[in-house]
């Protein structure tokens, strides 16, 4: 079993392409994470997910710390075995669901009390208790149990925040059992504030973890915000960690974040999108129920080379979603799946060639860099 | 383009093993048609639904005609290039379904006026139209139109319904427009009257098909008077054409129609059992919502080599059944569509060996005989 490690392989301005090694295989970054929330990337096989060049998954710890259980799933061999995925997985540290979805949450310095969505059971989640739940779940990338602070708060409230997710960010650093291959990352937080970001900073780079999320973004902010939040942020950051941009985005704001340092991303977008009738392409993304695909025989995309582009035609993707029928989400799922994977690879052709800027640039002037729904931080439910 | 044709291989007792030969490929019998009422398999890619071994499709003509309509599918090139299903597809003529699920039904000797379950709008079925339908769907096998004479019938009420089905099937054979490797299969009906059968077979059998189908079955019928309605039908049937026992069924049904000379089935049953949490294996239904099978770290059926059951545990299964997941019915309906098809493979195996009676003797002492869920004739919806 290999060492956990980052390797950065080139850079171009400020865009890196990097090499992650974990104990269940290696990453090419930047890397797009689709989101397998309940253990299952909604609408696929894991098979078809690793068909679209997904190299990793992100799945919720809040979801399945209710059900199945952490405990269950570590008598059925954690979670690559459970799922049938062997390649890397990263576990999110729940700290963002259990305040988003869960019930009576009493947050105190101890961590979260609160009620499950599903059956009103009482849990506590707590940095201790993230960090088992993560490890008996087998997470090849484990989080620091953080408070993702809101959007808007004002300079009070996000130092308040931010500063108790750092002392549980020491308490979950402390609580984390290291394996050959395994890491455990911290998330940077502190709002729009570049002084509290950089305290963030500073505070989780003298604890020293394997790599360095920034949260709290992707909850609302305008897009200058973020972009000028993470001007202020990355720079900051060991160059020699990979970084993790949670909840971002649209395809877009991912390109945006690569010309600002950042080597990882997870979203819902994609699959989300795939079972409400939309799809990203490079025509920018098209809702498959508007009739005006109704005897439309040409691809999704007809620069794609996924199966859903290859087998299938507008008019019947428009027939599957006004029918309800499960191909729909499952074409549409697994061609956005592999649209994204194909905007990584091009992001990550361009920084080797040293041809990020053009790329950038003709991304964001195409079609591809118009927006149709909302980006989110989140569990794909 | 081959002409249309079936050889009789070899015969065991009254068990046939053939191979019917179409414009769009060869079927080998005694084969399964997984139902694809809306020009899918429901939860299954074509790709996947033809790993699992079948070799033709059954699409629903009632559905299909009204969304996304007849006409629109030929513009579009054909069902087989709609769906991605580039091999033999056989339609229903809508006769069952127009009864079973359409409104304001007014039935004459010219056909059938119904209002659209969808939206209301107003429709005629007749011979000629049915007929017409599937010749714009491109269907490899078109079925003669008829009604499907309900169980219980009397005597007279199935005399009745039988004759005319009779006048519709002379209808649907002169509509019928021949082509090279496509094929129009009439349908005996006479409820479960031994002498109305054979008044039926002798009809048909003078107008001549490529095929003759068993209708009237599955319809509600306890095991033994179907059996002995097939006793008394299929010894009448020209031996040199296929035949298909419409709507059955059940494993042991089916495997006790091959005893009795049926060549070719379709049910929605393995697709329907799979999105409602019921398994078909060696060890008979098994229904994984069960909370037995949380912690069944076991494949679904040991001995089955479909991919959800080397990939997946009972455990996983009954997670992601629980958990509402896609993937439940997803891996699901593939391990039971997998199964059929396996069950077919051991009859066709069986017969060309000569241990037919062994084969079925042993298949209905087995555990995968056993019953869990009703059977029947319809669409899959």
């Amino acid at each position: 079993m290999s060492a956990f490690g980052f390797q950065l392989l080139a850079t171009d301005g400020m865009a890196r392409r990097g090499r992650i090694e974990t104990a269940h295989g290696t990453i090419e970054t930047p890397a797009f994470m689709p989101v397998g929330t309940a253990a299952t990337v909604k609408a696929m096989t894991p098979e078809g997910v690793r068909a679209t060049g997904a190299e990793i998954l992100l799945c919720n710890t809040y979801h399945l710390m209710l059900r199945p259980g952490a405990e269950r799933v570590a008598r059925l061999g954690g979670l690559h075995r459970f799922m049938n995925w062997p390649a890397p997985i990263l576990t999110d540290s729940g700290g963002y669901q259990v305040m988003s979805l869960a019930s009576l949450r009493k947050l105190s310095e101890a961590g979260v009390e609160f009620q499950s969505h599903l059956d009103g059971s009482r849990h506590l989640l707590s940095p201790e208790r993230s960090i088992e739940i993560q490890h008996r779940l087998d997470a090849t990338i484990t989080m620091a149990f953080d408070e993702c602070t809101p959007y808007p708060a004002t300079r009070d409230q996000a130092a308040t925040s931010m500063r108790l997710s750092m002392r549980w960010a020491r308490r979950s650093r402390d609580a984390f059992v290291e394996r050959p291959g395994y890491a455990i990352f911290g998330i940077v937080q502190g709002g729009v504030y570049p002084d509290l970001r950089a305290e963030s900073v500073a505070v989780l780079a003298g604890i020293g973890f394997h790599g360095y999320a920034v949260g709290g973004l992707a909850v609302g902010e305008p897009a200058h915000e973020r972009n000028a939040t993470l001007e202020a942020t990355t720079p900051a950051l060991p160059a020699d960690r990979p970084r993790y941009l949670m909840g971002v985005g649209k395809p877009a704001d991912i390109v945006a974040a690569v010309a600002r340092g950042i080597d990882m991303f997870d979203c819902v977008l994609p699959t989300r999108s795939g079972r409400t009738a939309q799809a990203w392409t490079r025509e920018g993304p098209l809702n498959l129920r508007n009739a005006r695909f109704a005897e439309d025989d040409t691809p999704l995309d007809p620069a794609c080379a996924c199966p859903t582009c290859r087998g299938f035609s507008r008019a019947y993707l428009h027939h599957l979603i006004r029918a309800e029928e499960m191909l729909g989400p499952m074409l549409l799922t697994q061609h956005n799946l592999h649209y994204y994977q194909d905007v990584m690879a091009g992001l990550r052709a361009a920084i080797v060639e040293g041809r990020f800027a053009a790329f950038h640039d003709a991304f964001m002037a195409s079609p591809a860099a118009r927006t149709g729904a909302a980006s989110q931080e989140g569990s794909d439910g």
